[in-house]
């Protein structure tokens, strides 16, 4: 469930977000304005660059910062902001320390000027390909793949003519997840990697092309949405118009994107690949009022994320939604615990359980993952202690076994309470009458039939994942 | 609709907290925590004050600041902050500027040691008392009312034998809305003014009681509840045991709280004099549906605070209740709007519409109140624009005519959508295709027949409004 | 010496300054500039606090802060400042605590609208007054000696005419040392104790006129001196032009000015009652020179107060003034000590000896005093290991024995070396080959006879020194 | 003269700093130490970068950034910064924008582990290597030299047995002044250009070796003076010893130190090359009152820097020697000037006449240099209304008449007042009685023999200066 900075979840890496005006408007705001609405996706680090198209070439002005969006910019950020075309991004780390050397967008000039990278997913072969560029005299200065992927893209453009055949070809080497915006001089630039784990959008604003990771970006800058890009696309777009190379592109069946996008990490008001997050979260529940009916007088969601799919069980099952907690939005990323303190349970403190609305009542809970089952033990005692009579479980996506590779920071697999027992010890662990999981072949239908990753709940990856944990230890 | 910091909103003046511990523990992370369960009623200034009941008589260490909890106090905050008896608040200004100065807790030295105060509500009379201690030679550092209460104290201090019989004497010449929590260096001291506008409730934890302005904060911090001061009740908290002066209660029939805190200012995981907050919007709702019914698809309540109301509506009508909007949590106080920027709205920013909830559907859309009108017309123009084919207002409570004195931020008259318009004009503004604000004969069902204060909905005031308008504005 | 926030020295207690603007200009930059003037007149905490004379009576607009004028003002701090009188303070504190509350120029709302005080001084009998305000049921919100005098203006307001005459019989009350400048809605007051013991002068630039601590300030901004306000004056700056009243002027043999602002509070290119600082200190040099002759290659100060009285031995003994030490002005207020550190010593941070300049030489050393004798001894031992032959130290100030009443934070005697120590025990402790100290009685010619406080050298004060420590506990 | 942040001067680019414990103990402290004792070499951005050498591999933790040595680090920086061998740097910046991606030490990863480099000097080759590297496919993330020193020693690592071997190929390639401290792994490294136009020097305390710009940091920390690194020279400490390459070195007479060094750059207090800073110029005011007598009362020097020369000056020709001014230690880097204001003169707030040394007497005022003029002419202007009876002005170095290409940051020519003007001319505008400039042919005995680079004086540079102007525009 959704408490910020809660240590028992899953965590999203990135969002990215480009645009380019053609009418030469300044687009700083509008970066930050969009970042805004991709917060939920990173909140250690931000950035902005921006660059003026018709100024002295390739001119990039940045700022980045640890921290959220809020935290970072100040009204004087915007003052020396002048440019039409920029890159944003925000950052959560899987790969890299959480440094600021670390924070994107990625600013550099190589052998035609400057580029821009923000970068969304994690590559696999990261490692090997920093080692391989170090033998040939390359110097790092951050550990985000990023660098890893703009060298590729400064070498390839040596000998290419144009930088987006460079972003093409430096793609081909990369394995793993990527949705990438790069900005040139002139050029804005969107790629993502052939099986489409990571989401990125085009959206439109008057004279504006805006790349973005999820649709809520654009509908927060009121921008209408175009068309997602896709998997294995290289768009490029210049005040021509927009260039497509899609020579990356696998056959669809082969596409496999990131399922918990759908289960949790979107928004709910974004579409990814044309399937309305909401609608899916819906289905879920839906789902597991069909698979796993219970007999109960109320159902809710563990807020934000378990609300819609709460909503589905409680359409299919005909039980009423409601709601069951206050969560306090004031407990915000730089909480912090006094040392004084021993019996307040942090937990209290950013949920409480609406008392009058759950005692006595048969309770139906939905949340879209458990991890280390922690949290969703005190939450289950929390309802109880508020006067539930029974508390049933039910989680909106089957139970995670397996590491991801791709850009999802699941714990390691002897922490994940699922690995080491059976849905049954999970329920007395977490104290619930009754514990229910989505089954793992409502997924495709969950998401429409749209090809998909599954392997955090199988095993089986869409490539073959590398021999050692690529997770990077270098920190400065 | 409760987006932070909305100019087009009502606001709460202040919340206060008071803790002492018999066993001698520090209390300064538990007022830090309660503040956060509080922080919901004042987001403008906060501070904490706490003294040592064994040490030094009447030694105060205390922290204030501009911001909000978790910008004001640090871990370093802590470190020097021992003390077993405390007080805590957090501000909204209606009276005295919004500055550092006029930060609560209020702390000061007196004839008989140090005092601390902390005060919820608004005086009718403290010009006038303000003018009668000047002319005996009182000198004013601040412009809150705290700083007027505390002069009080401190003459009548000068004829009693104990600081409760002197906050007493002081309530008796107090006219308007107080709760207040006073700490001594060795008692803490809760009172509540006859009326009893705004709330204050004991609670127990262990050997430490606990005041605080909501039930909320007694959860957060694991205490129990113990109960409700009474209108007119001045509770005296020492090792001994907790005393009680109700010489100024009136007879309950006079008794006038202030409905707004049932309506939106409390949290509806809250209970107030015996009535849960959550339970009062629930019939607020079904109110609205018995005398405003209308044809629907679906009920949404505007987040947060016509999340319960709708659910209420939803309950009564057999309409599906459910979610139409996603409210951006990352939006904080300290939100910007760069100059930059022209074409970005600032509510998209806060809300988007969950198109996939609301398309092609009947939307009944349940706000708490309609000030201005502006908000709810943007936010009426959203649900149409993501697919809306009808949309129905219905407010959860009469539509505001007149001003406030007790403590609730209303603007001018000529600002409030309703002085000047009738319903069906309202209607018109705000783009709506029906609206219903509840009846003002509904109120008393809604706090199951608790005594309340209508005065801004029907210009009848428990007691006699200044002449003129009160709002101080001496600044420094 | 005067390494800066050294422990091992004497310090001042405060600078005032205030200004009146005939023209109607904003004064607040003025004041910004002339505290930078004051700013070695105390270092913990400053202010400013301005009105407009033409606007709203008594609308006073203050910023106060923690740290030097450098810390506490930005830019934006003077947008909203508008105003053509003001005060401003720079504090180092000995009576009430270090914290924000303390801070001045103290504002407040008394029976005729509003006043801004800024004091220099200590108040002997600032605790009886106290407990007499107490008596009568005042509340203090700090602890600092301004208040209190603050509170008995505003008293005698109620039984005069004019706000001045209110200073004047307020001051009638006061006790010990005050240099006051007092702002009320159209009038800036001056007021000096009546025996003069910290400074006070008037200055003029075009149509404003100017109340400084030294006369440094004024050269700082540009005005001219007028003359310095008299031991026991009242002055009054309106439009209408300068008031005085010298009701409480004692007898010219009876006043008392403290001889260490010319030892080495004031800035040297300051003039204090006719007497300039640095002619005051040449002359102690000269002093020491003929007093405590010594044979010697090189007469050096320690930086910065020693300087001038080194110049006066070179002088008029014929040896050469050089310089023998490099200080480090980066070491600021803020310098921290990493807990890592054991080895550095931080008198070598701050102060490095130019071996070039001593190597092989007897150096003649001034310093201003000696207080525990500790930083004394480490300079003596640098100038010895950069090759120093010999090392004659000379003290431009008589031994410390007594405590001050009247403003300067001395060590208790305890600490102080020379109460316990003969001067040869003083010599070899410190490692020096020599040592002398300015004799008592070349005091009165140092500032060409002016009357002056002599207390901390004989224990012989101008009045009865109180019977108990004054030095206030109550701390927030 | 020294004012702090006077656009008015000559800048100095940086000062490093190197440290390696065979004894293990932690170093980041004594960088911090040593950094404040470099600090008047830099006063834009500072950074620290330490190691363990006995932990994993290459581990390095860093911080930097904008402002003093005392802002940028907080006693929790040490914490973390575990290490016992490190690097640190203060930066003025004259090539490479001002930002903190620009900051140093720069910290990177490269195929054989982490390096952290810290240099000081300009090369006038950079953009000719920057431009070589990118043909290959190189991309920078800053704008610095450092960055083009790095790719330089990791591409010969590829070639070379070890670090050092490779910081020598490196070396080879550039052109301009470096003075360097490179931290691998487990070795310290120090390499200083052919000519030596930036100072290096090593010392030791117990069982560690220092690198450092100048001997005052050695002195500041406790550590003695070993030697100065030879121009030429590369240096690898490790705990098998130091070892010396040479293979660089120019014949002797060819090298070509900076005179700005012993002129206005390094503290008094140091020795560069052998060669007291101090005495430098002691000799420099003595070849002035030699070469240009005048008769007088007083000599003084503008602070800091005059203040040697001037004594020099004094010794010389029997005119006592005194001060005259006094500086404002309090005015900072970070001093705003509030637009209000208008008639306050910044140079007055930062220094003052002693009008009482100067009154009625002929003043010899000595500088260490004139650049445009303005700050000059202003002095003399204050002396004069400070009552001086003659002012005749002397300048401890030649007229500036062309560029430095090797890292002090001179105006563009049109803006030295020398080169469009004769010394009457200048003497005119500066409103001086006289005015004498050190003779070109007094730089060398000056410095004592040492060869020395007289560019910016002659127009002749020890290698032939680039063809356009090599400040870098590229922002970030």
């Amino acid at each position: 469930m959704a408490l910020s900075m809660d240590s028992d979840r899953l965590h999203e890496e990135c969002g990215v977000f480009g645009i380019y005006d053609f009418d030469g408007n300044d687009v700083a705001s509008t970066i930050y304005y969009g970042l805004f609405a991709l917060q939920h996706r990173g909140q250690e680090s931000c950035g902005i660059a921006v660059s003026d198209t018709k100024g002295p070439k390739g001119k990039v002005i940045s700022q980045k910062g640890m921290g959220l969006v809020n935290e970072v910019f100040t009204q004087e950020s915007f003052e020396g902001m002048k440019g039409d075309i920029g890159v944003g991004h925000v950052r959560y780390s899987t790969a890299g320390a959480s440094t600021r050397e670390n924070a994107q967008p990625l600013v550099l000039n190589y052998v035609k000027g400057t580029l821009g990278l923000a970068h969304n997913g994690n590559l696999i072969n990261a490692n090997e390909l920093r080692e391989d560029l170090a033998y040939t005299g390359a110097i790092f200065q951050t550990t985000i793949d990023s660098e890893v992927i703009a060298y590729h893209i400064a070498r390839e453009r040596l000998n290419t003519h144009t930088v987006e055949d460079a972003v093409c070809r430096a793609a081909k080497k990369l394995k793993g997840a990527f949705s990438l915006v790069v900005m040139s001089p002139r050029k804005l630039i969107g790629a993502r990697d052939p099986f489409g784990f990571k989401p990125l959008c085009i959206g439109k604003r008057e004279n504006a092309y805006i790349l973005a990771s999820e649709t809520c970006a654009l509908e927060t800058i009121g921008a209408e949405f175009v068309r997602d890009v896709l998997p294995g696309e290289v768009v490029t777009i210049t005040p021509e118009g927009m260039k497509s190379d899609t020579s990356l592109c696998l056959p669809r069946e082969q596409e496999a994107r990131c399922i918990f996008e759908y289960i949790y990490f979107a928004r709910p008001d974004s579409r990814i690949d044309g399937v309305s997050v909401y609608a899916a979260r819906i289905r879920a529940g839906r789902f597991l009022a069909i698979d796993s009916p219970v007999e109960a007088d109320l159902v809710v969601g563990v807020p934000e994320s378990g609300n819609a799919a709460a909503l589905g069980y409680a359409m299919e099952s005909g039980i009423p939604y409601g709601n069951a907690f206050v969560k306090n939005g004031y407990v915000g990323r730089t909480f912090i615990k006094p040392k004084q303190s021993s019996r307040e349970s942090s937990v209290r403190i950013k949920l409480n359980v609406l008392s009058d609305a759950v005692r006595g009542k048969r309770v139906i809970m939905i949340d879209d993952s458990i991890v280390r089952g922690t949290t969703s033990g005190r939450i289950v005692r929390m309802l109880r202690e508020s006067g539930a009579a029974e508390v049933h479980v039910r989680i909106s996506s089957p139970p995670f076994l397996w590491p991801c590779y791709f850009g999802t920071d699941i714990p390691e697999q002897k922490q994940l309470i699922a690995c080491s027992r059976t849905v049954e010890e999970i329920r007395q662990v977490i104290g619930a009458d009754t514990l229910g999981y989505l089954k793992i072949d409502r997924l495709s239908e969950m998401s429409e039939g749209l090809p998909i990753c599954k392997g955090c709940f199988t095993g089986k990856y869409p490539m073959e994942p590398p021999a050692e944990d690529i997770r990077g230890d270098f920190e400065r």
